[in-house]
């Protein structure tokens, strides 16, 4: 049986990359052949982590797989997927309220390319870890580390 | 058996106005006398499209079918809908999601009037369609016809 | 304008007919010109109370109102439909559980005919009510006219 | 058997604190010693209603129980339940929307530190209230009172 | 102050109690005076588990705690805490899924008697245990002791 | 790079097996080496149709492609997937009330084994095709060529 490379795109801000994107990460690579982490900078906002740290951070998590990369886009997820010969999106599903707008996405993808996403159930110990509340412990001077490994990368 | 006008008004900001709101309204015309699509001006938030294009392109889509008209309106919806003699609110739904926020919406409305809401499902095909995404694909350069009909009307 | 008559189903086991259906039935013959409580008998189906006490329980509800009518059927509801004429089905939203299968039901019944659903949500202070908390309730001797109107016709 | 004070925060941002916020504070006191309802301030975040307004409104809707207090407080809210000594942060749930992001929230809540969360349901009548909406109905000169006792204490 | 006893009442079916009840339990008991465990019987049902090994089971669990009991009742829930004395029904809350069913449930309990409902989360570990699972596995001749605490007293 | 076979397990009771399932396993298919469709048996359920009718009709639909395999098997899912040496359990995801069961049952399975679950969304055409609605409709005399692929060889 003739191999094609199974290349699955990993997307998200990821501000910060949680223990909960780490598992999802964890959990493709046995399926993929390879993994691209994609960090989506989207100029009109506003991040807590810079961009250059958070992209340090993940490498380092990572740095004895080379089956696992890391790479900043800007525009299209989809057109990001193309660029680097991904035929799939890869996306961790916490809970139901993911599940509406994940579908959405999913389906227009569909819509304007093949690129066919994939989904995982993030691990129950790290279901609830939510980067926006991450950051809100972080910006109230709380501590990360329960939910971020080395997280004085990123800073 | 006398009868009154059944008027109903398809409020939304509808930056854009989708194939999804599009399938709505053509569900709503069969029942109903009248829609009015209104197009809710929020002074305070900033549109993609402008309010004239999605005006004129809403009213494009149906200039074939004088019991469907748009307009575009400030303030409270309900006010609206009592300005215009509507007696019912036409929303569409599309997944459990948008459900507890529609919810909440159609129960204030009637506790400050007399304006009952009524739900359609949104059909199959466009039922991931969803304005924030469409938006987020146009402005990173790619084709939104999938999901507008004649988007050329909007720019 | 020329005017065809507007008919609606509203179908169910109503084993019994709660309040919440009853409060829904209210609010859809405001917009239609003529409601069918269909009461659908599945003859592999236990149900609690009687078939022929719930059609007289729900004719009483509705008998001052000559444009509310009530009737059983065996089979498809979208058959139903096309034999008493209605165009509709009427259904009433609780929470997002209901959502899920009703748009389940709604697509399909859209796939083998032409019948449209339409939905209203419950009222608040009856969106709890569930026949089958109801018929718990009832099965251990507890009192159910808080859900039900007239109960004693169901007995 | 000795008793400890149990202690429970109610915290939010209370922009406004509704009808449904306060059938959650009125179910908590029967089982709590004490309720601290605990207003949360995000200086980077703007509020419709003046914090100095929005406290003393809620004060007045207690002050005949002296087991209610009001404070605001700035920071992680389990860093304000540790300093007020209580054991409990006290929630309401109205829909399944909420549920998502609350259960991110109490369990990561902890996570740093040993602050259980409790959730009472909304009551019916006031489940669909949500201090979003009742802005929005606010600022288009609607009148908010089903909504809110003592409105007028706000401005 | 006075205190009152602060008795609450879990129940269920619990065939079996898993680790995800347990949790529920151990957290309960910390703001509750008294826990009773109220196994409910149901004659028209089918249990996997004897209904005797069930409540031994359970007690053990519970063996040096004094202030949780377990008992078995028929009937209506909340009658059953109008008999044993306790103002409040303890429901764990896994996912949005059960959030539905358990309002209605608390909604009519508060109908037909004064008996509040309070929730908390399952802990992450064991949000996913789910009896009917738990059951399925067991037919199937699986190991469920990750599930249940000494599942050997159940058979 | 070395590469091990990539095996999915595509399970369930299929009764019947409709384009909502044929969807899944033609993109899952795209990414593993090998799909085996497992025909659950529970001696304890009734089916509407024949195990041999519902094996012979899945098979009929992926006779192209020697990499899909349909088989049945009774007891536990992960067993089976361990017997025929998959590492993973292939899963559609049609809307928010499918995904908390699908939840439990991933995270137990992964308690007691090393399986891992995969979920592919429904396309949009087919996510409202549930395996029990086709039965009604089947049964009521309905026709269910829209929703299932040959449905003559059922018979």
């Amino acid at each position: 049986m003739s191999h094609t490379i199974k290349r699955g795109v990993f997307p998200g801000s990821f501000d910060p990359f949680t223990k909960g994107h780490e598992s999802v990460v964890r959990k493709a690579i046995e399926l993929f052949d390879e993994i691209i982490i994609g960090v989506g900078i989207n100029t009109s906002k506003q991040y807590l982590f810079d961009t250059d740290k958070r992209l340090a951070h993940i490498a380092s998590l990572f740095e004895d797989n080379p089956r696992i990369k890391v790479q900043s886009y800007t525009g299209l997820t989809v057109k990001f997927c193309q660029e680097v010969g991904a035929q799939y999106l890869v996306r961790g599903l916490r809970d139901s309220k993911d599940f509406g707008y994940e579908r959405s996405i999913a389906q227009m993808n569909l819509e304007i390319s093949d690129i066919e996403s994939l989904f995982f159930m993030t691990i129950p110990e790290y279901a609830a870890i939510n980067s926006t509340i991450v950051r809100e412990i972080y910006k109230s001077g709380g501590e990360i580390h329960k939910f971020v490994t080395n997280p004085d990368l990123l800073v």
